[in-house]
């Protein structure tokens, strides 16, 4: 058997997310029958982690096992020759038996577009959060600091999938501003689930001056999902890569 | 009557362009029909310009009559209400009886937006053209000299509208790169029909080395539309602001 790792684009408007489910289309289930229908054997990819509905990905990362004797140049274009227009795959490559997209991960990076403005926002709507409230970012990149490092971030944690340990270390958070759009990217050796949607939530609070800076070290410690706020919408996230 | 002036912002792909057409949707029906429904009377919006299907806008300006005493500090808000979430009313404001849209413009900003890379583009494919071969932008910088200043631009001027003149003034050309987006940002004190998707495409055929950066020179001065080669396509071409 061989051992494809693919690079994946996608624009998660249209699908319920990364992982398969009955009765809704997924990015694994089409990504999934576009190679089954190139190699003619039934396909699991395995995936470096769920993405929720409306998600996207410029390197999300999955792998997965075929006896097909298709030449390693010429897998990236014949799956995406069977795929729709809003998933890509951006490389394939072959590699050892035993690389496992999810466990061999040692960190990823995920980005949040906000359009901090009054007015409404007609373009591009599905790709950002529209945020009206005018944000200080200088206190929010002040916030910053207080996630970096290693925590137990159970208050910025939802419900929905049973880990072992809520303990993650958060290498990078950068926030950065052009005009109205604020962008920012985070990167940590792991994420719990809906971490980085409460974390920007969290921000945005600092950035609309409802908490302090220095509140964040509170909210952390508190280890109370209550105290931290609500997650933004999912629309301004975007899986940018996965280190390995 | 009151003479009102609108700064709209549009995603244009769902449209047939600005301009009201039978059994077709445009951003003006739109529009027109919003206005309607919060006036009561019968409106028509004078527009700057066409735009054609699927180009978008940031600041495309309209004017229309109104006996409405809505207050000025509601308009906007109000029209809002009414639109679809693809067109927003960013500003509106009372103008002199006088002020025509389109007459008494004397400029238009457009950008228009290249993914260059080798991959196909899963994300934000509404708003960009994506080109495969890789572009020399050093050799496309050198080639915006050619285009500045006042020339006839015959060869730049697809038919579909009637123009006195095709002498336009160009006083800006500028060519960002960052990674793989090529941003190009055109202002002139008015443009031809398609004038900017042909300008796009003569740079893009000047980034591939089929033509030489000074041969701009030679194809303004046939005036020959052949000689210019291809428009590229609507969906990377946005109205960024028009100047009064």
């Amino acid at each position: 058997m061989r051992n494809i790792k693919l690079i994946i684009e996608y624009d998660g408007t249209n699908y319920c997310g990364w992982q398969r489910q009955n009765n809704v289309m997924t990015i694994q289930e089409k990504t999934e029958r576009a190679i089954e229908e190139i190699t003619g054997e039934k396909i699991l990819i395995t995936g470096c982690s769920r993405t929720d509905t409306g998600v996207h990905a410029k390197g999300y990362v999955g792998n997965f096992y075929t006896n097909s004797k298709i030449l390693m140049e010429k897998f990236t274009g014949a799956i995406n020759s069977k795929l729709p227009r809003d998933i890509v795959i951006l490389h394939s490559f072959e590699v050892p038996d035993e690389f496992h997209s999810r466990y061999n991960s040692i960190g990823k990076m995920y980005s949040y577009t906000i359009v901090n403005r009054r007015q409404y926002v007609a373009l591009g709507r599905n790709y950002i959060y529209h945020h009206q409230i005018i944000l200080n970012v200088e206190n929010m990149q002040l916030a910053t600091q207080y996630f970096i490092g290693t925590h137990d971030f159970s208050a910025f944690k939802n419900l929905g999938s049973s880990v072992k340990t809520s303990v993650r270390t958060i290498t990078k958070l950068d926030i950065e501003q052009n005009e109205d759009i604020i962008k920012i990217y985070i990167a940590a050796d792991g994420f719990l689930y809906n971490m980085v949607r409460i974390i920007v939530g969290a921000l945005i609070r600092v950035g609309e001056g409802k908490i302090k800076p220095n509140e964040i070290k509170n909210i952390i410690e508190s280890k109370e999902r209550s105290k931290a706020g609500k997650a933004v919408p999912a629309s301004g996230l975007c899986l940018e890569e996965v280190f390995y």
